[in-house]
């Protein structure tokens, strides 16, 4: 299996992150895309992907999976420990339901902070909003707030286990930073699980 | 188990549908949240979904579960005939990934649209900007064409079958007409499949 990504962005670093917590990563190929280059646009990726998106999976018979969340459920569901999305039924709604939450919240506004308030993708920008950018800048910060009172009461975000809501917002979190965003000061919650989770070894993924 | 929703919202809509689909529509209880009055963002309702969005779902034991898809994939385990979610761990990554990319390219954008670019909620509203609407709008209609791509080799959006994807598109452009943004003339093989998709009795849930 193949997973053609590039290693800089935060939702490739989602599917390696999830794939060091199965302790499967060295079972896959991973072949860089030049995104800044425009090569995730062009036909020979096109024809794997016509969304032109990375992460995407290419199974063994040729089969192209992307969207990060279903590469990772694809490999929850081929190698379940340690299980990443929930045991039970009513444990799989709860992580779901988390992992949309930090993607509404966090991880969406800081990607349209990074594309409509920063130069982005410089010249592959082809329309760019920047008050919407920094009104989505905000609103990741109103959504750490969000998770900070959510940890107020639970060790990870879903409850007391480690899932993929947490692999979510850690690396929404780094990229953050590296558009000047960082966690607010008085969240002191978020900084509790920002220390703890950056240490896992999949964190280096 | 009962559902907080608002019945004239594109989102309770999925569920409803999805719930029509199995079969099972009239085991739960639905109860109106006065979206158009602000309630969702009321104390009470922020108990059940302190992200304040409708659907939620409320379980037998008092556990809230909000999220569309989270509710449907909830619903698809319990009650797993027919399958709208895909058989296979393959068929489930192929109907997530056509899942979200109907959400991203069609279904998001949208309701963009609809908040930036029209009255929307209208004193709900915080924050508009109506470029990005517009812009949104535009990009609504993109996604329609690639839908369109897609279904000339297949008659439903995921493949051979009808599933979630479907309910998520035939909501958003529904939801899409409403604000005046129509299926482009050209997209013979969407309106083929509009055509069949909203004449199924669970398009009328």
């Amino acid at each position: 299996m193949k997973i053609y990504e590039f290693n800089a962005f935060a939702s490739p670093r989602r599917v390696r992150m999830f794939l060091a917590e199965k302790g499967i990563a060295d079972r896959i190929d991973f072949e860089q895309v030049n995104v800044p280059e425009g090569e995730h646009r062009e036909d020979g990726f096109l024809a794997k992907n016509p969304y032109g998106a990375v992460p995407t999976l290419e199974l063994d018979d040729g089969t192209f999976i992307s969207e990060t969340v279903a590469i990772c459920r694809y490999f929850e569901e081929r190698h379940p420990a340690p299980r990443l999305m929930g045991e039970t039924s009513e444990e799989r709604a709860a992580v779901e339901m988390w992992q949309r939450r930090v993607e509404n919240s966090v991880f969406d506004p800081v990607a349209a902070f990074f594309h409509h308030a920063t130069p982005g993708l410089g010249s592959l920008e082809t329309y760019q909003n920047l008050e919407w950018g920094d009104h989505s800048g905000n609103n990741a910060v109103a959504g750490m707030r969000k998770l900070d009172a959510q940890l107020a009461g639970h060790a990870y975000i879903a409850g007391d286990g480690f899932t993929i809501a947490d692999i979510t917002a850690l690396c929404a979190i780094d990229f953050a930073a590296l558009v000047d965003i960082a966690i607010p000061d008085d969240c002191a919650n978020l900084k509790r699980w920002y220390g703890d989770v950056s240490t896992r070894p999949s964190a280096a993924a």
